[in-house]
């Protein structure tokens, strides 16, 4: 989990589908999909998701989905992104297999010390700072709560919540492998652009 | 599936849980519970599908859930219950195995044509009569409806919408193998005692 990071808002994508997004996305060189679809019934989702991992063929990236491990073991994505209020970790390992990504957000230090003990491949550290894409978190991080996350962890981290042009260096600099945005990316009229410029600023500055 | 077919509804058990609501019906001797939980989160949704499989430990009547074939699998349930938004049924049956039950919620004709050819264990004939506990459905398909569907369809017909103890004989004599409730029993003061009187309607004249 490396670079830039995709979480994809079909409210935010607008006209421009979360198809032609994410291919736009994939071309400007991010790491990492993650299809998030808070508010479709479960047959558009899969539908989606199955097209968007079709789209995604030819690119050394994984697909992620947001909460639903149904949805992703019916699309062949390569992971879910859990929060602390869906599919517990070890349930969703089970389900999953041993193979599949599984990321964590964690949105307090409780979550931070549980995650040490679970088998997943990366935390969320979720928001790192104030954001109006997703209003249910608690904690906001900040780059001091970020390093000092990266000090404890084990795990490698996803920055998320408030990430644009103007902190992403910041962010990886305070110990993050990876910035996961939504709107710099989804709600902008040239998403391949705003790609480009974030993976240029931050790709050559990841381990 | 046969008999009287249980889905719950956190909002109308109210005080009562979902979990007593099932105790309950089972004493009461009904053939199926469904969960239904639209509005929440994941994990809890599979918390309360853990503690409710487990308290049916004893009884030989399947436990259902309602679209999320995850949740299934992680509570390890007897089957789902999906709707024409919800997962493909042939996806469905690919994520669960061939020994699960898979019930389809069949609104309109073409639904019914096109489930003859699907891997189902039943169809869900919805509504039957108006209701208001799911208010996203097109055709109220009346008893002559239902008989139309028992002549055409090779599966067993789990009827379900505004039914209840004045309409479940009339019901089952049009062709319905089951009798699907919420509110007749999750909106009553008496769970137990209206289960009952269902049961003891509608298990005498069924096949």
């Amino acid at each position: 989990m490396k670079g830039i990071y995709l979480v994809t808002d079909p409210g935010l994508c607008r006209e421009k589908s979360v198809e032609l997004t994410v291919a736009d996305a994939l071309r400007a060189g991010v790491g990492c999909v993650q299809l998030r679809e808070k508010n479709s019934g479960t047959r558009a989702f899969v539908e989606t998701a199955i097209r968007v991992k079709a789209s995604m063929a030819g690119f050394d990236v994984p697909l992620i989905i947001n909460d639903r491990i149904d949805v992703a073991l019916a699309c062949g994505a390569d992971g879910v992104h859990i929060g602390q209020d869906d599919m517990p970790a070890v349930l969703a390992r089970k389900l999953l297999g041993p193979d599949k990504i599984i990321g964590l957000s964690v949105e307090s230090w409780e979550d931070v010390e549980a995650a040490q003990e679970l088998d997943v491949d990366y935390l969320g550290v979720s928001p790192v700072f104030p954001t109006t894409t997703k209003t249910d978190t608690k904690t906001v991080w900040g780059l001091e709560g970020l390093s000092r996350i990266r000090t404890f962890s084990r795990h490698p981290l996803v920055a998320i919540g408030g990430l644009d042009l103007s902190n992403a260096r910041d962010v990886i600099l305070a110990g993050a492998d990876s910035i996961a945005v939504v709107s710099a990316i989804c709600g902008t009229e040239d998403p391949y652009g705003a790609a480009k410029k974030l993976c240029d600023t931050v790709n050559p500055i990841i381990k």
